[in-house]
């Protein structure tokens, strides 16, 4: 006989690949930014709308690869009505749609904001997660850059509102019709250079990595790394090179504007874009945002195809330790642009909309390195413990229960096997509970209630150590009659409460 | 030539089939109500733990019909290792997963509450949509019903705490092993009777549909309906189904409880239920919920096939009026039970759970209903208008923006093409701006500006009857300095505030 076919097989319990369960602790620091993040959008006029985790894939505008495999960047699968739906991979796709299928409904300019999840079929790696939330806002309908300046300087309120102090961020803004002029004007306009464009775009966007010189390479020849690999450069000459890094190393936009202007005089768009580079300056300085908040830096190229104007980027400037133990600026957590073709697409006309997206866990990791979500604050629950378990003691732990979270206080009853009660205060230690409340057979035949002070306790015993300024010690433990039981516990958590603000 | 072809096909905006964006007075609804469950569930001793949208299939206890179409009821797509993924289908199943694989990490009992969206694949209908919104609570590693009953008092909390009357709802509580006792006890017991006794339950199901005339022909030969169409029914006996109609017509449970007892005496777990029950009602009596709060109700069956113990249901018992005209009480919003095996499935050992699961989008529609849901409070932004676009005009309307933002009042610039001035009072009437700042070259020249209350213009206008207490009218538009722009339209918020107050 085999048994092992006859016992049922046990499944494996784990998280799919390149996802994760997300903690207490995670929940409500996200929470506590978003809440923030979203008072700031209000007061900017902005309202909340959200559309499904779902779209048709052609509203995507991905392409299927293969019918066979539509899950090229995307997660897909066939309604039983044969059409592909997706999931979304951004909040902005989804918006399009959204705004284009009610599009008589709607009042232009159309500004609203929305929190929610995006997913990428891509190969996990370490920090590189499939699913993770977006936090966006976005005004449709409105062509002018003082919609793109807003957006801007509304980065700028979201981050000091989040505690980022002036100088520790930065929000850089850059035009695609400069950038896109700039290659014009030396001879990478039209169709057919399309491609040398974007070999150009990417050697830019490495020039936080490899700064002017390692740039300089890849717009020329090419690039050895140090493992000896080679990247095969843009191929331009001397002069080209030089256009291109004169225009990504602006320091000080004002100071070069002019020559900018005449390096792209002539483009299809370029000087178009420096004019709207020049609007948002004015703009953001007459709002009193000086270059110390938003300022505009050539060097900013946002890899989305998609955009066709301004470009911005928030850029936090800190430093933080990285995973080989090295200082490195924190780095971007959001970013944004001007789209004017993503509604269009849908409609016989065009719809100008321009719009900012925060990467939530990538903020809340920078907020938890300058210390500035308080998610510790919660309070574990009171623990009233059990004793006996007969319907009439257990009724009597659970009404003390009611009765200290009637009060707004919070409290649980020991839910698991009562009869080892070393397992009730080893729970309370592990669960960080502030109190425990016990009542034995005789305390109960005189309405008695024990209460233990358990951080004090834990004071007193040494185990944890006293950052408060000194005081007397508090009675870790005492007895009071059933009615006062409310007043005590309260007695004591704010005792508690002021020893916290006290080891600040 | 065939211009057709060369015209870019114009792509369909258009939602999934079953899926639905959601509007800003539904989302900050929804906010708002979540927010209020979220602090009872604190209060409870309960933390926030969630997992991702995706499970393997396996996970989620779903059979795989076909390796071709794993989608039955499910949304379910092949990663790249070939691995079977679905989207939850509820937040039960991923939770006992994220339970299992933590279990060395968790201290028992685990007790945690998470909002999310799960997905079903069905056919979508008016009103049944395939992603919505569940509000979870569970308490995992308690084996005794204490646990059951903190979750029915925990609900019966929340909903008070929603705005609901104590007595417009009742918490019901029934108990799987008493159900099971009384179809051991007619003679359904045993695997071989599993159909038979899954017809009985269905039966029972539409007590509340087809009152017990009906449910009797269901239990019995069969029932036929208006339109003609039969329903084969169980097939009991006269005896049987008299057991069964007093099981599930027990209207004062203490007054059956022993006849009860009676019928499942000698079955293998009948009376271990009735046991349970009992402490059930003696824990929420204890605990001062009386039977408007809590009841313990035979009729509640459930539907889910994992509840092992005590199931429960939140039951709204106001009448609405339903899309045919009829008034019906609304009904259920929520419901739970005992789950001991869904660990367990992962696991070598036992682990017992409970827990409650709420509607989130049934309940707000019960919620707005009562009126008890205050989306409207949010007022819509101060509208600044733009009478001249050259960058200095334009910069001081934005920094007139940023004052009264910086001063905590929603306020937006126009974003739309500013030339057309009637476009702009038009946005801010659709929009309902309380106020409009204009200032044209003149008023510029002379550190002017206008300020006009649109809600006092439209009540002058007599486009909104005045349910206030009769007042003498507000100046509807005035001319103040630029310093004194903020202080002035705070004063007229204010004022309209205080309208709304009076009008209430």
């Amino acid at each position: 006989m085999n048994d092992k076919s006859k016992k049922p097989q046990k499944l494996k319990a784990r998280l799919p690949r390149g996802f994760v369960d997300r903690s207490a602790a995670d929940i409500r620091a996200v929470n506590e930014m978003t809440g923030k993040i979203r008072e700031v959008y209000e007061r900017y006029g902005f309202d909340p709308v959200e559309t499904p985790l779902f779209e048709y894939t052609d509203a995507l505008g991905k392409f299927l690869p293969d019918a066979d495999r539509p899950n090229e960047g995307v997660f897909s699968l066939q309604d039983d009505d044969d059409q592909w739906m997706s999931l979304r991979y951004d909040l902005t796709a989804p918006l399009a749609r959204h705004v284009a299928e009610n599009f008589q409904d709607i009042q232009l300019p159309y500004r609203t904001y929305r929190a929610g999840y995006v997913f990428r079929n891509e190969k996990p790696g370490p920090g590189r997660f499939r699913q993770f939330m977006q936090f966006d806002a976005d005004t449709v309908g409105a062509a002018g850059v003082q919609a793109d300046a807003e957006m801007c300087m509304m980065m700028a309120d979201t981050l000091e509102a989040l505690g980022i102090k002036r100088g520790d961020y930065v929000i850089r803004v850059n035009n695609r019709k400069v950038l896109d002029g700039v290659l014009e004007a030396i001879g990478l306009g039209g169709e057919d250079k399309a491609g040398q464009r974007l070999n150009v775009l990417r050697a830019i966007d490495k020039l936080d990595k490899f700064g002017p010189e390692g740039v300089k390479l890849l717009l020329g020849p090419g690039r050895k790394d140090e493992s000896g690999d080679f990247t095969k450069g843009a191929g331009l000459d001397g002069d080209q090179i030089a256009k291109v890094l004169f225009f990504v190393g602006i320091k000080d936009y004002a100071e070069s504007a002019e020559a900018l202007a005449e390096l792209v005089a002539g483009t299809s768009k370029g000087g178009e874009g420096v004019e709207e580079l020049n609007m948002i300056g004015a703009l953001v300085t007459g709002a009193g945002y000086a270059s110390d908040r938003v300022k505009i830096d050539p060097s900013v190229v946002r890899g989305l195809e998609y955009y066709t104007g301004p470009v911005y980027e928030a850029e936090l400037l800190f430093d933080v330790t990285n995973e080989k133990g090295e200082k490195v600026v924190f780095g971007s957590v959001g970013g944004g642009g001007r789209y004017d073709g993503l509604v269009s697409r849908f409609m016989g006309q065009p719809v100008p909309a321009t719009g900012f997206s925060i990467g939530v866990s990538r903020l809340m990791t920078a907020l938890k390195n300058l210390g500035k979500l308080g998610q510790d604050q919660v309070i574990a629950p009171v623990l009233i413990t059990v004793m006996d378990g007969d319907a009439e003691s257990m009724g009597r732990y659970q009404r003390f229960t009611q009765d200290l979270r009637a009060a707004g206080i919070r409290a649980e009853m020991y839910q698991g096997n009562w009869k080892k009660f070393g397992n009730q205060l080893k729970y309370a230690d592990r669960r960080d509970c502030p109190i425990a409340i016990i009542q034995g057979g005789d305390e109960r035949a005189q309405g008695m209630v024990q209460i233990k002070d358990l951080i004090e306790g834990k004071r007193l015993a040494g185990e944890i150590e006293d950052n408060a300024t000194w005081r007397e010690a508090r009675v870790a433990q005492e007895i009071v009659s059933e009615a006062e039981l409310v007043a005590k516990v309260r007695e004591i958590l704010e005792a508690q409460a002021e020893d916290r603000r006290r080891a600040v």
